[in-house]
């Protein structure tokens, strides 16, 4: 069924070693026999075996991309990130989406090792896979870039974002609207979850408002059910306030913000006037609801355009140096934020 | 760099022909020896080259999917159902993501055909590459399955949504809820937006509304610009009118509809009550706004799972009929829309 060099050489009348030298380009060819050729190449659809010449040059132009879902909507955008960089560079994406279970993070990258490909970029790699060495280990067998999911102390390259800078941005914007009532959300275990934690237990102490602490871990922190399921723990807990002094909440990603905005609704609660709400990542929907979400913006585009280039250095210039490529953030304030009225 | 079966086998202290027994299962091997053989496999993340098999077994257990955007809510679902199917079959998936362009698309697929996938799944494929018989031309030479993208007289395999039924449903909503003035909201040429304007125009008039007919094409229909792009179009229009007599929008795709909810707000118009809107596709987004969009729903995690379902079954059978699986599209009425009072 698949069209090989014997094909086009029957269909040019040439012989295989023809075709060949006009593939290559390695020996001369007349001009007229090239022709027939090339002709007999676009009429068949027929392209050069990647895969034999990956068996000789040893490497296959391929990387393999693991992600925790492929439709949210921030891992998209990370990878057309990586995909524009790659696809200039005539390198191919295998897509992995482990449904943000950990053992499928190890079963796909193994899976990977097996089809030869050139490196990995793993897009939020799960913690315990970080904690249990096995980043680590992998890392010493390819070239691996990870985007986010930074672990102190695990020796990968990374690419991330000043999540930290984000958080505090964030909690102090808040802070200087008067909220002095901030509940955080969060997912289930991640350094990421955990980074932005510690920041809001730090700007809460450094404004003696520790003794207000409420966090509320909303379980799978970045499914497409991440709204629903936020939307249902945090209307419970709506429902039963029954004064309403202003509250903020502040959430780890803006999944989990568009679910307590949609609460707020079924509440009855007004955001930004009853309610302030600041999301981080800054996805596309952040600025299709309304109000439109403030929220810390990530760069998903660039996370994806420097994973890949980096990749593609490693690649390169088998540079055994691993690096912590840090980008910035910044708070993008729209209108789902309040100062509140003393 | 890459660990290969010499390096488990001096692991294991034992030959590589051991090795290979063990992974390949075809020889006896003692037990306490392929205990220590697989103990070396774990321990350096030793994965068998599937490549090297590939060129034995003439299949590389790669599917291509080749996508106009892997970044907007619609192809990351349909991908995320292919994967989950292929994922289960051992497959996996070259992503693609041509930035809707024809001559990316087909430079993709011939790229695809180069790296010996054993098939290809198109996504919305572009109406110019099916009339040029460029498709027609790849279904001949490799298993090829179009999701969406249909076209009278291509004789390839596609996976589709009745999307004239689910048109049909939301135009006839529009005209029981005693709409007169009907928007038609399409972007540039595509199949999937002629057959849904072949709908609006029949449907109008069967209801003797013909003279009333307006089509808006919005250009580029299927990127994050479209929400932003349709907006400004929409604005514009709607800033000029001055009396507030009730009006429809049916869009072909969500994206379209979210732009025209927005211009609604910008230009003081409220949604449902002034302004009736009906999306399609029935992406996550659809759910998350206020008013919740009515829409047609497109099973597009459906669509994913029945082409490579369909896939897989060409190649395993080497099936050479051609078929056209269609899907039920449902209209899902939420909050867009609104009576006209007499």
């Amino acid at each position: 069924m698949k069209i090989n060099i014997k094909d086009v050489a029957k269909e040019a009348n040439v012989s295989m070693t023809t075709v060949s030298r006009v593939i290559n380009n390695n020996y001369p060819v007349k001009s007229e026999t090239r022709k027939r050729v090339e002709k007999a190449i676009k009429k068949l659809n027929f392209s050069p075996n990647i895969l034999a010449r990956s068996l000789v040059n040893q490497n296959t132009k391929t990387i393999g991309v693991v992600t925790p879902s492929i439709n949210n909507l921030f891992f998209p955008t990370v990878i057309k990130g990586i995909e524009g960089i790659l696809r200039k560079n005539e390198y191919s994406i295998y897509l992995c989406d482990t449904d943000d279970k950990p053992e499928e993070e190890i079963d796909y990258i193994k899976s990977l090792l097996g089809r030869q490909v050139d490196g990995i970029i793993s897009i939020d790699p799960k913690t315990e896979n970080m904690d249990n060495g096995f980043y680590e280990d992998i890392s010493k067998s390819i070239p691996l870039v990870c985007v986010n999911g930074y672990n102190e102390g695990v020796n990968c390259n990374f690419v991330l974002n000043d999540e930290a800078s984000g958080a505090e941005q964030a909690m102090k914007y808040l802070i200087d609207l008067g909220h002095t009532d901030i509940i955080f959300i969060r997912g289930e275990k991640s350094y990421s979850y955990d980074l932005k934690e510690a920041v809001y237990k730090k700007v809460l102490k450094e404004n003696k408002l520790l003794k207000n602490k409420k966090i509320i871990n909303i379980g799978e922190g970045n499914s497409n059910d991440t709204v629903e399921n936020t939307m249902d723990i945090i209307f419970k807990r709506l429902e039963k306030i029954k004064d309403k002094s202003p509250i903020a909440f502040f959430t780890c990603n803006d999944l989990m913000a568009l679910g307590v905005m949609n609460a707020c609704k079924k509440a009855n609660f007004n955001v930004p006037e009853d309610i302030s709400i600041i999301g981080f990542d800054n996805i596309l929907v952040s600025s299709l609801v309304e109000p439109k979400l403030t929220t810390v913006d990530q760069n998903m585009y660039a996370l994806g355009e420097n994973a890949a280039n980096r990749i593609l250095h490693i690649i390169r210039n088998d540079d055994k140096e691993l690096t912590k490529i840090i980008l910035d953030t910044k708070l993008v304030i729209r209108g789902s934020c309040s100062k509140v009225n003393v």
